[in-house]
């Protein structure tokens, strides 16, 4: 890897914004005004991506799993710093791959490429970015903000990141792989949404019923949810189906405590927070016992 | 690795900044007001610090490499988020003593941590932090703004960081082998220097014949150095072990161009910008062929 004449001829073309002073510095201006938000995510061969997974998509996925934190928080993506960690070996086309989705995908949520890193490892792919996002309100919408008695809404569906990556492992569906490796999310308008009205927000990354729990946990709530109303990507009558698609991570999809009847057109309502600590699941109002496994933890989101 | 539960007994205690809201969330607020700036590093073990390198020292080498950064564009550092992607197979006891070394550098240079993320590899130990700044002035200042006719100066010794390396490589003098574990840098102090008084600046960490080369170029000049003014780790007068010095990264000291006749406590002047482009070597006013390499590209700062 020829680390100058890479970044040159593959990432220089990405910077555009003035605060980036086109790469020739240690550091980027960040824009200025209203409430800042930074998020910071990465990726690592073999656990978070696999290695049979096209570089450019790799790029996207980079984007996105940062973008839907900053969505999530009712704000809007703004400037990214990205490190990438190169394998020795690695062929320079697919450098170059890595970075023509990485590229369509910043430009697809209008967010300024500012700086980063660029280094050689003997190990795998390990990318990071760093994004900021300016907030649509006052400020972000916590995971903290719930209260008993709210409703908790999801937006889009849920399961697409567990079977894309089932049918990826097993040679499955294109259309179907291609959910796992570039997770559909939310856009500008659903932050708009957020910010306008949920009490408390979060990207639902690791498994739905995971994180209604960590919502929940945090504001200080139990959560009751309807799994009859979650809006699956392979809606299904099979309770071990469901509950499969339930706890399957990676889905990107924004979960929100809204107050009680709250609609909200694209978000589906699938249950409430509650006094009572914990997580109560019904399927058509028959209680359900809880999986053994909530999620997946391998993130650990600081 | 438990990420969960290493995040709140190693992580969180180091988060104090209201901002974080005690990372119980995917984003930070970042702070506002005056000029920010930010930048991104990566250490790659193997790469970037010895797999034999305490793990309290290369918490300290993360701090102190971003740190470098930003004092080095005039500017005091403020707040950072830190990704770690840990070696499956490595102890916790090595995870508590990189937090320790990382937690200490944080308070000595008034940093605070506000998220960043935990994951688990397959490959070598990577480490990236993103750090803020504060600029003293009305901007960072650029390594552009070098102007033909004006010093070059250079804050605190070079060649520590090759020294350390050696020494570290063949068992020699801790005390030296720690120079390059724990790079000696500057301060807020040295930050306001460059703020008030430098037409450009940046940090050498590639080495000081490249570095120079760099500034004088993206300034649209080109430099004269005499050696014999370079203020060495290791004084000398053969010109094999000066220059050896002079081209040996990892020393993390501020490079600024300055008004011809700028005198700065700390700083030695070594060379000037010039009006023709290239780079000029001199020991004691006689031309020195510049050596083949004059440093290492093995970073790739974007």
């Amino acid at each position: 890897m020829q680390e100058g004449s890479w970044i040159q001829r593959y990432i220089v073309p990405l910077v555009t914004a003035d605060g980036a002073d086109r790469l020739r510095d240690d550091v980027a201006l960040l824009s200025a005004g209203g409430a800042s938000i930074i998020t910071m995510d990465t990726l690592v061969e073999g656990v978070h991506f696999l290695a049979s997974d096209p570089r450019a998509t790799v790029g996207q996925k980079l984007v996105r799993v940062n973008v839907s934190d900053i969505l999530a928080k009712g704000a809007e993506p703004q400037q990214a710093l990205v490190s990438i960690a190169w394998p020795k070996s690695a062929a320079e086309s697919d450098f170059e791959a890595l970075m023509t989705g990485l590229g369509r995908d910043l430009t697809e949520f209008g967010i300024a490429l500012i700086g980063g890193d660029l280094v050689s490892t003997d190990g795998p792919l390990t990318l990071t970015m760093t994004l900021t996002g300016q907030c649509f309100s006052s400020g972000p919408v916590r995971r903290t903000g719930g209260r008993a008695g709210q409703d908790l809404l999801v937006h889009g569906e849920i399961g697409w990141g567990g079977l894309g990556l089932q049918a990826a492992r097993g040679q499955g569906d294109a259309n179907v792989v291609r959910r796992y490796q570039v997770p559909e999310i939310g856009d500008r308008s659903v932050a708009q949404v957020v910010a306008a009205q949920a009490s408390a927000s979060m990207d639902v990354s690791d498994g739905l019923l995971l994180d209604v729990s960590r919502l929940a946990a945090v504001s200080g709530c139990g959560a009751a949810i309807e799994l009859a109303n979650v809006p699956l990507a392979a809606p299904s009558r099979a309770l071990e189906k469901i509950l499969a698609q339930c706890v399957s991570g990676d889905d990107y999809r924004i979960l929100i405590a809204v107050p009680f009847g709250t609609e909200i057109p694209g978000f589906s309502r699938i249950g409430c927070l509650t006094e009572s600590p914990g997580l109560v699941l019904t399927y058509e109002k028959q209680v359900v016992n809880p999986p053994s496994t909530l999620g997946f933890e391998h993130e650990g989101q600081l």
